[in-house]
């Protein structure tokens, strides 16, 4: 799904083309997960400094936004597919930042984000993925999610928000959706921005350290770094159900980013090439039109 | 309201300050409005060429996403206070350049972006108002409209779709909706993008003859410019009756794309300035939640 169709990007001439990141990053499905065992700071592929980090960020983000505003002009005459860019992790990973600085580089017009917070009491009146349904993009959009359905398998795991026979179910039912999503078009892009216990601990003191950023504090963060452990295996258990063929997950390298922001944009990149859109062709007669238009004056 | 409150932005020292671009743009309301005399290709104030236009887009930039970004620090401790974006024109006068040269230079978050197409039927079986407010920005955000509640009295009066009758009341349910949004916090930004007859010819010429760009044509847009008198009209009473204290209109010279650019960043500049959002104080102790952070370790 993820390999570029044609020619893996252009980079390479003679040289063979290098493994495309969606699989060096994809969390092979049904596998027991170890996140211990993925470095946060890696950067298995691509770029290894923050200068050609961002320098290739940016030359991604052009080549980005020419194959969105294909998918999005696909989308207005019929074309019904579309991107779904997923994205969790720990506080502090970097969700925010992935939205301001990847998402940054399309059109604002043919995307649609979605911040999921807590649960409001309507949306927990309906079942967890109703409030999700909403939120999807339309043809031709790049949606992103800054948390997701995946909450309800997370926090709702952690703080034992629901009977577990029903957290139980979700996976399944999370994975069935997922299913009906790409069926129908929707190239389900699920990142885990994986960063470091240490990493966290050094972004939240910044944000105690500078008053300009105390409104991304919360004391309630510290009481989540006290249940690492258990949102680590949360995080494996979530991995390791419902990373299937129709929806994988991938797991970002995020204490550095640099790169993060990087492999975000290479891993959309490779999707949207697999995708290939095409402009349209015109279902009108352009010379007439020509004339008309023409004649006008 | 558009002035700023303290220092005009900076520039000036000894000299006299420009009076605000605000000022200069902005339609007095219940006066006669003739588009005739307002040139497209002005640039009444600010840059003078492409260069130095683009470059003045760019700096301006920078310092929205800073204060976009107090805006929505604001908004999520509780300030109601946002911003909403209208943009109108003819076909090809660049609602959706102004959307993804102006708001993409925002962080897509914090931006809630909304383009109406002709109504469906549910729509229409709702006051034309009612999808209007299902868009709205949320507190902190910066919603912006392309097309909006406008086209009502736009379209809908030039193609006659509603009694007269229904029409001439539509004007006065859009001022007080607009006064009832201004109370709760929205700060209404309303622009006409403004573009001769000859310019718009040669901007769907030029759709016509690249096929990348013939999703961007349809044939109803001749005969909408054939209407281009009576629309024009719609526009200037609309304008006249709905530029108000609340939420004035503003007419956008844009036949020159950086002119448009520049001036509907300057003019949410002006605004936002004015707004004058202020990232909130902690709510919680920020000694002892660095305390417990450094103890966790």
């Amino acid at each position: 799904m993820a390999k570029g169709k044609k020619k893996q990007g252009g980079e390479g001439g003679a040289k063979k083309a290098a493994p495309a990141l969606s699989e060096l990053l994809r969390v092979p499905g049904g596998e027991r997960v170890d996140l211990s065992a993925h470095d946060p700071a890696a950067t298995p592929a691509g770029p290894k400094d923050k200068a050609s980090g961002v320098a290739a960020s940016a030359e991604l983000g052009v080549r980005l936004a020419g194959l969105q505003e294909r998918l999005w002009a696909a989308g207005s005459a019929g074309d019904r597919r579309r991107v779904l860019l997923i994205l969790q992790g720990m506080d502090t990973s970097g969700k925010g930042g992935t939205v301001k600085h990847v998402i940054g580089q399309f059109n604002p017009s043919g995307c649609r984000i979605k911040g999921f917070k807590a649960p409001t009491p309507e949306e927990l009146n309906h079942p967890f993925l109703w409030r999700v349904v909403k939120a999807l993009p339309e043809p031709g959009e790049i949606g992103i999610f800054d948390r997701s359905q995946y909450e309800d398998v997370l926090v709702a795991r952690v703080r034992e928000l629901v009977p577990r026979a029903s957290l139980g179910r979700r996976y399944g039912q999370i994975n069935r959706f997922e299913k009906t999503l790409a069926e129908d078009g929707v190239t389900v892009v699920k990142c885990f921005l994986h960063i470091s216990y240490e990493q966290q601990k050094r972004r939240l003191l910044e944000r105690l350290d500078n008053p300009d950023k105390y409104w991304k504090f919360s004391p309630g963060d510290i009481e989540d770094r006290a249940l690492w452990p258990a949102y680590q295996e949360a995080y494996e258990i979530a991995l390791e159900r419902c990373s299937t063929d129709a929806a994988p997950w991938f797991v970002i390298p995020a204490d550095r980013k640099w790169y993060r922001n990087w492999a975000v944009s290479k891993l959309l990149l490779e999707h949207l090439e697999a995708l290939d859109p095409q402009y349209p062709k015109a279902e009108f007669d352009v010379a007439e039109c020509r004339r008309r238009l023409l004649a006008m004056d």
